[in-house]
């Protein structure tokens, strides 16, 4: 695959590192930019991420054969609006949101009959650093994207996608959008909200400078996600409401299951073990499809 | 600081570490050690952690200056009444335990007037490992001590424990048992508790398979510490139960605030950048005594 334009709106971890995989794999000749920060696009083609900045959506997709939407999803529904004034039909858009029913819905709605050449995805990749200075051409290597293409997409418009994310390195599934929200709630939407609030329940006591004073390695990991982007998080979490709610209700109750456990020794270690081992599981590729 | 001969009771990786980051320090001659499973105790002494094994505390202790207990705490009773048989004036016995109200009682309930000789201690280090295997002497370098010792502790005991911490590297600071207790349930038992029961909750779905082969580098550091060790966990939630039972309290209600904030964008984002905000403080020293 060789492409001449690509249009990224949203230079960010995710909309750079893609502009740079591709350039590295050459299987594009340009990238052009949009995005909300001209402090950040200029940070961008300095880089070398981008070639060039544009003004808005729908100008960057103008002689684009591809263009990636890496904003926050709430964003969605203007820029798709952007890009529907002047869509020609040999362009495909693609996206890189974390939740996949809102933005189905978002094409249809801003695209009608042309959201046959959009075609949702997301990769599973990301790090608590944001902005074109956190991109890298490596970010997708042996990473996996989710494609949750709807009915209405032409073969030719999902292979594009397919091939471009192949060509970051990516391993590429598919999905219902559905499912995929459901997945990602417990996976990724879930872990990332508790870690916000343990964050912020500790930065609200009273004694919160000797708390964090002795907080180690453990609290360091387990919380890098909670500085993860407020604005991205904030989208997910309003787009994937229902699932996180109901991810959230399951959590409490096994949370009162543990509490429930600290009157039964062996039933706590069992839970302990069976944690640490199907997380080994986990590391050592055992789930792997 | 010289010692001639120390004795660790436990030599895994906290108990191990000390041996090595002592002898480094050039502070003890001898390192005497004491384990549950004899594969460990061969493992320590042939990379130089040990250089004898003992059978038995109260034998490793004779002749020690100083005695480490670094087992977990559901142990320390019977170490105790074994170091108690036979301990000598001059020996001071002090501990790693993640918690110290348990511990301080154990003491002077084995010990009776000679808990004068053992100085409470927690350091604030550790990793997902265990074991003599997992031990290196940089282990406590610039990490954090609490010494919590009674008021029947000579100034000549507990200033031996702090001498030997320096000499690892350490930090040494002083706490009530009791504020330990409740700022490590805050800041590291907590944490340990929900990472245990999300990976156990992902575990016993139905469809775990598919949910740990997307689950990526957010869920891996979130997670990392529910490959703790079972046994050290479970002794540390019984020993700290009523603070941990608050922490779980505290943090479900936190939950059922943050499942509100759904309806509330410019809430969740707020609580979302302050958590950022309050960790990149933390990162940046800034809680730092």
């Amino acid at each position: 695959m060789r492409l001449e334009r690509v249009a990224v709106i949203g230079v960010g971890l995710i909309g750079g590192s893609f502009a740079l995989a591709l350039k590295q794999a050459q299987a594009c000749a340009r990238v052009v930019g949009v995005g909300r920060s001209p402090a950040n696009l200029k940070q961008a083609l300095e880089r070398g991420v981008i070639d060039a900045i544009e003004t808005d959506a729908g100008a960057a997709a103008r002689g684009a054969q591809l263009v990636l939407i890496a904003a926050p999803v709430a964003q969605f529904p203007p820029i798709l609006k952007s890009l529907a004034r002047d869509l020609a039909p040999g362009t495909v858009i693609t996206d890189a949101g974390s939740t996949k029913r809102d933005v189905v819905d978002a094409a249809r709605a801003a695209l009608g009959a042309k959201s046959a050449q959009f075609v949702p995805a997301h990769p599973i990749a990301g790090a608590e650093k944001s902005g074109a200075g956190a991109a890298y051409a490596e970010l997708f290597r042996d990473r996996r994207v989710i494609l949750t293409p709807p009915e209405e997409n032409s073969r030719a418009a999902v292979s594009m996608v397919e091939q471009a994310w192949v060509a970051c390195g990516a391993r590429v599934f598919r999905m219902e959008p559905a499912e995929h929200d459901a997945v990602l709630a417990t996976v990724s939407h879930l872990p990332h909200v508790l870690a916000y609030a343990l964050v912020h329940e500790v930065a609200q006591r009273g004694n919160a400078q000797q708390l964090f004073s002795y907080a180690a390695g453990g609290f360091r990991d387990f919380t890098r996600i909670a500085s993860s982007h407020p604005e991205m998080w904030r989208d997910i979490c309003l787009a994937n409401r229902d699932r996180l709610e109901q991810e959230l209700s399951r959590f409490s109750m096994k949370l009162n299951d543990v509490k429930k456990m600290l009157a039964d020794p062996a039933g706590l270690e069992k839970l302990f073990a069976e944690a640490r081992a199907a997380r080994q599981r986990w590391l050592d590729g055992k789930f792997e499809a």
